[in-house]
């Protein structure tokens, strides 16, 4: 029995969503209905709904190690990240300072395109290449900070390949960089979506100065997302009215879903090194069985600086489309790369072509675990692939 | 009983925020968890969400008289007339060419937050004012009109005095001037978020190029929102990454919002013209009495042009402030102004200032009415206001 109650069907695309944890379904349930009231009104229900969304904020800040107001709602990990890299760019964007920006060329889509949009403005961006392993230097991000570079965004694990990159030793960087310099600057941002539900999200000890969370990769409800933004930093909003979240968020707030968000984080957080550990025996059964029963597969990315539930494996020749339709006729869901390039009319993977594999950009495929994923799913798995 | 099921509450704060309807909290949570998938991924579960996604689209296209690819969900109401004006703005813009905007100055806060912002960017924005009856007149519109105007924006109805501004007939001025001078612009946005129960969305009826919907005002889900956005139209995204909703809305798909306002907005449309009436008998009733038995009250903004759920009164000399709190106690929900002002610091109401009755600033109390409003609650209303 799969997740969606049919017989012999198997997810494995947890990194593209999650479904939604049956107590913050509950949680949704309560603050959408008979508790509902806007927070910023006056009266005994609108008082009760802000102490909602303020217990929310506080158990959110205890999860990431922060202050209650340094967390900010958002409608998304794609908001968050836009806020972080546009924000900062039209607070320090002035006709004698162009802001630089620092990021990887293996970021998610809504990191690169903001970046698009940040050279449109006339910004400038560095893209620092990524080595095969798919993790970063952060020797190499020392080297390219300059004068007037603002921030740094670097992800925590990616999306596709898993791979988890040294924040903290990252972070390290930025600050040695900056104490040098007698400069705030640049800020470190990280988009973490892909972490909370088997890495540390403590702020504090990362060393980041801004943090992105979605809900709908950690069982949480849809259309939420938080950031972290230190105190002191100067962000402009992207969306402007009301003045909510501090003004940096304006539009009102989504009481059921930050209510929501902070069950999903403790639920994560409380799974955290048990789910890991169960996970990372299962990811390493998946690899070992696929690449005995194809000798001449490998697997995208470092094997131990990986997220426990991420697979992503290289099979030359195979067409990467063919293949994720194919399992899904017989009862598997997969993917062959991000499923959030909606643009894309081709099924490559830039992420794994930017790691200097170039043949396996088209035929490379995902697969993700998660909290429903059992030994015989993937036994399931590898007998679905000798199939193809 | 009220709606918060405890004795002796009523709630007469609709426009700020409606209660999420049972069958729309039911649509939300079959998406959430057993069907949940990413719609952009390529397997059976996803192809589902896609298909649910699109069937919300066409039904809203229904209710809207549109095309379904004109639809494009956003976070909610905030963000739409966010992406409204700043899409506009970015997309008109060069070096050569500053784009004009016109408003008024009653406008919901996130329209005239967002001029600010276009006038920080460069841009230039006419505030029409609004005479005592709180209606604008087409032909003010059709004065401000220049050579680089690129957007009108006026709201359908207040939010706060519930005036029903003459959409079709500034659509008219609008397409006029536009046939006139062989131009495509300006465009014409409205701000409908307080009109879907209980007035026509038919876009083509009236006349617009863009509008926004929000969930939380029409018994729909938080955090969710509809523009509407005519064929032929150029906006630059204010979100960037995988280039969901046409490349203008970028963040994975909600599909149980999206499915969920679906549902709300068609229940709104069946509901309109039987609510209409019942609630224009309860608003008139609660004006009189309030009137009879408060010789210097005034009503704020028309009587006639009106939103059938709103009652708004001036009351010479009151605190306007303390009156919520007071009316509170006695269990009863109300507001001074919009809940949407959180930056305010204090309780006045520019709508109301800027209608000049420049002494009922501080001294209004707005009162909305909703689907469990009944005669009882007017005359506990009543009473309560007799107490003060």
């Amino acid at each position: 029995m799969g997740i969606f109650g049919r017989k012999k069907r198997v997810f494995l695309d947890y990194a593209s969503m999650t479904p939604v944890d049956p107590g913050v379904l509950e949680v949704i349930k309560k603050y959408s209905n008979s508790e509902f009231a806007n927070p910023s009104a006056l009266y005994d229900e609108a008082l009760k709904a802000k102490e909602v969304l303020k217990d929310a904020r506080e158990r959110i800040a205890v999860v990431l190690n922060c202050q209650k107001d340094e967390i900010i709602f958002t409608s998304g990990g794609t908001e968050g990240n836009n806020l972080s890299i546009l924000g900062i760019f039209e607070s320090y964007k002035t006709l004698n300072f162009t802001p630089h920006f620092i990021t990887t060329v293996i970021e998610h889509s809504s990191i690169l395109e903001t970046m698009k949009e940040i050279e449109r403005r006339g910004g400038e961006v560095t893209y620092i290449p990524v080595p095969a392993e798919g993790i970063v230097n952060p020797k190499d991000v020392h080297l390219a900070i300059k004068k007037n570079t603002v921030l740094v965004t670097i992800m925590y694990a990616n999306n596709e390949i898993g791979t988890i990159n040294d924040i903290k030793g990252i972070g390290k960087k930025v600050r040695d960089y900056r104490t040098k310099n007698y400069t705030h600057l640049p800020y470190f941002h990280t988009d973490a979506c892909q972490a909370p539900l088997y890495l540390s999200t403590d702020v504090l000890r990362l060393g980041v100065d801004l943090l992105t969370l979605d809900g709908i990769k950690m069982y949480g409800p849809r259309g939420a997302g938080i950031l972290y933004v230190k105190h002191g930093i100067n962000l402009m909003p992207i969306i402007f009215g009301g003045g909510q979240e501090r003004n940096l968020r304006s539009g009102t707030e989504n009481v059921p879903n930050a209510a929501g968000l902070a069950l999903a984080l403790e639920i994560a957080d409380s799974m955290k090194e048990k789910e890991g550990v169960r996970l990372t025996e299962l990811r390493d059964y998946a690899i070992e069985m696929i690449l005995r029963n194809f000798p001449q597969a490998s697997l995208n990315g470092s094997q131990t600086e990986r997220l426990p539930n991420n697979v992503n494996i290289c099979f030359p020749n195979l067409d990467a489309e063919f293949a994720v339709i194919n399992l899904d006729v017989n009862g598997l869901a997969s993917s062959y790369s991000s499923s959030c390039m909606n643009l894309k009319e081709d099924s490559s993977s830039y992420v794994v072509g930017n790691l200097g594999k170039e043949n396996c950009r088209n035929s490379s495929l995902r697969f993700s675990l998660g909290r429903e994923t059992r030994k015989e799913d993937i036994d399931f798995l590898v007998t679905q692939l000798k199939k193809l």
